[in-house]
């Protein structure tokens, strides 16, 4: 018997009537030969209650404890979902990741999967069990739980089929991978196969679907990873190795279009131009595991310099800190956090075969009187920042330019 | 600096509000110069919704799951509470039962503690730390997370009394012990100190106040424990060794009196008189884990005999199953199963030197037209099963005769 790693979100175990479909589509699986190792995220919103929950007792919860507090989440969902097997006549069990040895490494709320016990696992599908994992969730070095970041469920997944050299497919409440969120564009394109490297490009600017680290480990392994609906039975969307499948002259300039909203923008005017001081504020920021996104640097005029960076928004309050500590230190420098923006962003292999696809972009922009705020480009990206409210009109824009 | 572990149960944690008030009572104890370990249940009524959820899914959830899933409601109280304490300026620390080594035996959901290591609790202390520790959960010898039955955070709490060589108080949301349940009968009578005996009865028998094994357990320790309200600052009840504190000519025949509305009846009739049967039935119950209370058989008549006990309404499907087993092998047996019935029990050191308050107890049942369905009897204490609906004439009559 070969073994199935699939993942199911929070979404597909929102109700015990979608536990129940979850379970079904399980056993279906293993009624056809397979070994189950099942990840799940928490029912429904209840990360969300239980983040607010935390929010109503403190601005800055200590995070070890906020993680205690959210792992219960995933607890929730394995146990109930290993009932329902149970009650549909199958032997499941369920596991936490500290109870199974998902072992992690680094800050609590955004850790690291260093390694997974594999022995619990197999003991018990040799016992004939399906075997239900918590998501998101580990144990660090000091045995506290730790948990891994949003959409870790997902990096749960991958890994567990990197150790037990599986297939991996996460089941979510999309169809499969398309160039752009059917929400924002309806009549988007989904896609039958996407590279890891597009992917990666596509969640690493928020498109959604899957959680970044989580692609980074299966390109690292190259372990496939098919995304699919967990409710339609409609053919999803393979992450593979390689170029698109599409000979070089039909491929596309672009594959997908990300819009992420959970970005805000520093802007820093008048700080003094010396590269120590500016090394020392990102250091800071890196300390307390802030991920800078965007970074421009103007050039120095009269010895100063200006800086502006994105930053995710669920960082502020750390960041604000951050941000006194180097206007006390620096009188002169001017700060301003712009949270209405939107950072769109267009990705595709493509790019590295056909020039002129940023001047199609650009112009584009230009076209429709959408100012961009910020730029940064890769090998197959190019992102930037424009106002919110001018969002819809650039995602229109440009997927109907692109033909996503 | 001296420690002091204290217990707060569901519903002194049950809002924010009141996760604050005790954190200021720990606060207070703290400033005072004591080591704080706290002991915590789940938060108001969520045990209840956890099994509701359970529930939904299957009648017979598999108890390993079953734990799994309720061991969710204390993380979340834990966490909450250490958040609430580090949001007042105090370093805390939460531990799962499994994390900080509360080892468990027994069956599921009703496993017992073995033995609590001690060095995460002490080293945390030492850090200058409250150290917040999840009730009525621990962890067995394949690594799984169990819990100790309704009430175990009492227990949770002795233990850590115990193995930490430390008072133990507990804070609830009555103002103590009662000789009667005031809300059962309203001028009942507040008592300041009742014996281990006189305790360990009345818990067993449904009190309610306080968890029979916690009780047995600082019997066994002679770890004394301080039971008081959790909202209103009274003197609340000791629970400690030997006779009560009142001389032997003040001494009242009874201490309190006890009602349970959780268990129910079964009678089975012409049941094969063979001691052999008999031992059977009750250890394939006590295989199960049901925990027969009451059990009174009738002299052979023709061969036959017929056998009454009471147990727990909350293993009736267990309780089914060896029954229904049971008929199938004797079919000649008749079987009744009678939930509307509850226990009434006196309880008092006293009746060890005062002779006749059987006697009284019996009148003033008959004298108010209440039959009793079973009778059993201890050193200090007498029980009689009665129907459910003469359950409040019975309370009156006897509080009141034996000034309670």
């Amino acid at each position: 018997m070969s073994i199935i790693v699939q993942k199911y979100g929070g979404t597909s175990m929102g109700t015990i009537d979608r536990i129940k479909n979850v379970a079904r589509r399980i056993i279906k699986k293993r009624e056809e030969g397979n070994q189950m190792v099942v990840v799940v995220s928490a029912m429904g919103k209840s990360t969300d209650e239980l983040i607010k929950m935390a929010y109503s007792i403190s601005d800055a919860p200590p995070r070890r404890e906020l993680d205690m507090l959210l792992a219960t989440g995933e607890q929730v969902s394995i146990s109930m979902l290993s009932m329902t097997l149970n009650a549909m006549g199958y032997d499941a069990i369920s596991f936490t990741g500290p109870q199974v040895g998902v072992h992690t490494m680094g800050h609590h709320g955004k850790s690291r999967i260093m390694d997974i016990e594999t022995k619990k696992i197999e003991d018990a599908l040799n016992d004939g069990k399906i075997v239900i994992i918590a998501g998101f969730q580990g144990v660090n070095e000091n045995d506290d739980i730790t948990t891994l970041g949003r959409g870790g469920s997902d990096t749960s997944a991958v890994a567990l089929s990197c150790v037990l050299e599986c297939p991996c497919e996460i089941y979510t409440d999309v169809d499969g991978i398309y160039g752009v969120d059917p929400r924002l564009y309806p009549p988007a394109k989904k896609l039958n196969t996407v590279s890891f490297d597009e992917m990666l490009e596509m969640a690493s600017l928020g498109a959604g679907v899957m959680h970044a680290r989580a692609i980074e480990l299966g390109s690292k392994y190259n372990a496939e990873i098919y995304v699919a609906s967990s409710i339609h039975d409609v053919p999803g969307t393979l992450i593979k190795e390689g170029d698109s499948n599409m000979s070089p002259m039909e491929q596309q300039a672009i594959t997908g279009l990300a819009i992420d909203n959970d970005e805000l923008m520093v802007s820093l005017k008048n700080v003094p131009f010396d590269m120590n001081i500016t090394a020392q504020f990102f250091s800071d920021l890196a300390k307390k595991s802030i991920n800078i996104d965007m970074i421009s640097q103007t050039a120095p005029v009269y010895g100063a310099i200006n800086i502006s960076f994105s930053a995710p928004i669920e960082d502020l309050s750390e960041l604000r800190k951050i941000l006194y500590d180097f206007m006390e230190k620096y009188p002169q420098v001017e700060m301003d956090i712009n949270k209405e923006i939107s950072k769109l962003s267009v990705v595709g292999i493509g790019m590295r075969s056909q020039s002129g696809v940023a001047a199609k972009f650009f112009q584009l922009l230009a076209d429709n009187n959408i100012p961009m705020l910020m730029i940064t480009t890769s090998e197959i990206r190019i992102s930037c920042v424009i106002p919110s409210e001018l969002r819809d009109t650039a995602v229109m824009a440009t997927a109907d330019a692109f033909d996503l």
